[in-house]
């Protein structure tokens, strides 16, 4: 199933990302001992087989790389080989591709091998990378020559406008450079569409949307860009209606064939953010049928009110963890869901409200009596009655407790040994859930200690995972696979601009 | 020094190679065990990590690869990483660029990694190979999806017109074959200008440019172009009128910083060559300043009538020898040019023709009592009188034998221990000497011998090195640097046409 209509329109909102010419800082020297990475200014010198040089960029970028190559010595008589890696951590540049044995696909790494024939010359590579390090390697010269960098250039893209940007109101240096860190994140994953990473896996997700979505509110507000991503979510469903949670857009636009009901429910959720941000009441129009039927599949698979505690519920996203218990917090997302659907069809002035009012009760009725654990007083999910945070986080959002319930209800999380938190998406839903109980002090504690950790780190955009008890830990058994900028981190910008956490003394 | 002149003559003479488009002609499997290389015919199919598929395409192809690439499964998730490994002769596929430690720069071996974003496409590589077999090995895909190569096509380019070759007109299979192939070998080097290897240097070389120049006036006959590779030469002295060795053509046409000097004389031989094939008188007319100046720099050099045996000496190529002396060689050389020069200078009515002859006079008086050995009755050659072949070879093509002289000298060389042969481009000259003194059975077996066993030894395209003893052999420490397709072995092609050897029967 393909609206052509629904297409053409989102495709006349998505326009080709601007460039703009970024010189590299710097030449340094890496070294890497048992306290970490060691960086130091170094010369450019000429380059003979075996030689390295690491050209720093002085931000995260995402775009393209010019090399502008020269020779000293005779004509060059054989073609260089030259490797060249792209890092957006250092630490990157210390592992090999090869030596990559984990489940992510190799395919990601930023390495290239590449023959020059012809120099001196200028090189640009043609596939963009995101990086802020750049190490060139000589793999082989030939004995009468050297290899001269005279010069490198990124030609970063994005869809962002700084010039639109305003600058965060704060005298604190950390909200500032987290709120910095935030708003880099979402600026280089806002490509033609709103990616999840731009180094893996350069994809327009839907949970991922709609958090950079909010961010964009408050930064960038490139409204067109929302609007077209929804459109494209809406023009490419399933047979039966569900959205796909993921959309290529090349060679063309394209469902993934990834369905994850929480993101699927979502989709109402961003509609109703995109339409308070715009006010752009045809788009809501227009995509409620789309945003509705998310809420009916739902509805449709419930059994005795409750999404069915069945492997199938592995299928939604709610956190990176393979231990978490789905069904609770899958509830909660469709009550949120479900109250954000009421508030469009108020707005449309649809009878479906009564209905969706009607289904938000049936349905808090329904884990109040089968996830709520009377006895512990936290909310269960499953048939083990796991307890854990992305439950908890849900139900509140659902609106399944009163702002002063859910502090005694997170207070006594704090003392249990609840399945945690992996992912900065889920970080963001409970930052999110603290804000809407007036939590705010615990609110900024949250992102001072979580994103503030990947800032003492050495963040320059934010990551799509980050343990602050590991700060160095790929989960992926190769930090060369990790995306250290991924727009579902970029919630700061959001808390802080919205909520004007931290900027009340100016 | 740069005559702009004749740059832009040069230049007017030499076209963009014509482009052919040739498919694959089939997938092969490839196996190597103790008695070599086995090749079975096979399938395409779906391909994931790991797995290799090689195409052949028939024949040696020098040109540009296209390849059609799909995939099955999912939308591809993530970039194909992919490597291709080009080959003139399927061993070469046995190894790998980082397992080379040789003196050549592995810059030169066709293996490329690259990645492809978009499937499908159609991905047309931006260099230029030489090879029969291109092997393709996804280094990843993702668990999603496989990669389904569609189609490959060569883009080949030759300077060389099928068109106009004519059949050689031979009963006899090996002799056929032998010029088939080294017509293959001068097609494929015959690109803007005459390369010596497609694979590697592919440069213009003086004393390669001379011998393919021969063979080309007996097939493609494309006079324009060694026209053209002649000016380049002559553009291009160093200050004191010393021509280069070699020509490299980009970024813009320089001289290499490769001077040797028999090479330089040789230019003298190939004017004459051309003109005799052209009746180009005007050119002839316009060079011969530049070829006389490179008799004059040599007579200059001499000490009591002969080249110093000097260490400068090496510097002179004969034969890819580092066993050779080459003083007596090199005065072979210089007597052979003489007497091309003497030619020349008869044919323009030019008065130094007296004087060239006066030089060689002098030259062959220096040389019989320098540099023959009475007792022994070979010439010899340094301070330690060594024998060789090459010796041998250049004195008789430089004049000092009379035909009978010159075949009992060589029957006589047969029962020495000189040194011998290495090069094809010495072999050429070898066989030349021998035609020349009327020895056209010898010759022929020669050929038979030498360059029937490349073809025996599955030669597409005659080699740049080949060792009878052992066809196997690579003089640089791996065959992937090896060069399978060298226009100084064409000669067959010259030497079966020219002088209708074997052709009798037709």
């Amino acid at each position: 199933m393909r609206n052509e209509a629904f297409l053409d329109t989102a495709l006349a909102c998505l326009s080709t990302p601007r460039e703009t010419e970024i010189p590299y800082l710097r030449c340094l020297r890496l070294q890497k001992t048992d306290e970490g990475i060691h960086a130091e200014e170094t010369e450019k010198s000429p380059m003979k087989k075996g030689d390295k040089l690491v050209l720093d960029f002085g931000d995260h970028q995402v775009g393209y790389l010019s090399l502008r190559l020269g020779a000293v010595g005779s004509h060059p008589d054989a073609p260089l080989w030259l490797r060249i890696q792209f890092a957006e951590q250092p630490v990157e540049l210390f592992e090999q591709a090869e030596e990559y044995h984990g489940w992510i696909s190799t395919g990601w790494i930023q390495t290239e091998q590449l023959h020059v024939d012809v120099l001196p010359c200028t090189l640009r590579l043609p596939r963009r990378y995101a990086f802020r390090y750049v190490q060139l390697e000589v793999l082989d010269v030939s004995s009468k020559y050297a290899l001269v960098v005279e010069d490198a250039i990124c030609s970063a893209v994005s869809s962002a406008d700084d010039a639109v940007l305003q600058p965060l109101k704060t005298d604190d240096p950390l909200l500032a450079r987290m709120d910095a860190v935030a708003c880099r994140t979402l600026h280089n994953c806002m490509q033609r569409v709103f990616e999840d990473g731009p180094k893996r896996d350069r994809r327009l997700w839907l949970g991922d949307l709609r958090l950079q979505a909010l961010a964009n509110y408050e930064t960038y507000r490139n409204l067109d860009m929302v609007k077209g991503c929804l459109y494209l979510f809406a023009a490419l469903p399933r047979d039966d209606g569900l959205l796909s949670s993921a959309i290529f857009l090349e060679p063309e636009p394209e469902a993934d064939d990834t369905y994850l009901p929480d993101y699927s429910l979502l989709f109402t959720a961003a509609l109703l953010d995109y339409y308070k941000a715009s006010g752009d009441a045809e788009t809501l129009r227009e995509l409620w049928p789309t945003a509705y039927r998310q809420l009916e599949l739902v509805k449709a698979r419930l059994e005795n009110g409750l999404i069915p505690d069945s492997s199938e519920i592995g299928w939604c996203f709610i956190d990176w963890s393979l231990d978490l218990n789905k069904q609770a917090s899958m509830m909660g997302v469709y009550l949120y869901c479900l109250k954000a659907g009421q508030e469009i069809a108020g707005i449309l002035h649809d009878p479906v409200r009564n209905e969706l009012q009607a289904a938000w009760a049936e349905a808090a009725d329904a884990v109040r009596s089968g996830l709520w654990d009377h006895q512990r007083q936290v909310f269960v999910s499953g048939e083990n009655r796991q307890i854990s945070w992305a439950s908890q986080v849900w139900m509140v959002l659902g609106g399944l407790c009163t702002a002063d319930e859910a502090s005694a209800l997170f207070a006594r999380m704090e003392q249990t040994d609840a399945v945690g938190m992996i992912t900065p998406y889920l970080y963001h839903h409970y930052v999110e859930a603290l804000l809407q109980i007036g939590e705010t002090e615990k609110a900024l504690s949250v992102l001072r200690s979580y994103w503030g950790g990947m800032v003492e780190a050495g963040a320059d955009t934010f990551w799509e995972l980050y343990n602050p008890e590991n700060p160095a830990e790929s989960p992926y058994g190769g930090t060369i696979v990790n995306s250290y900028c991924h727009a579902w981190s970029c919630g700061p910008a959001y808390f802080l601009r919205r909520d004007r956490m931290g900027t009340e003394k100016k």
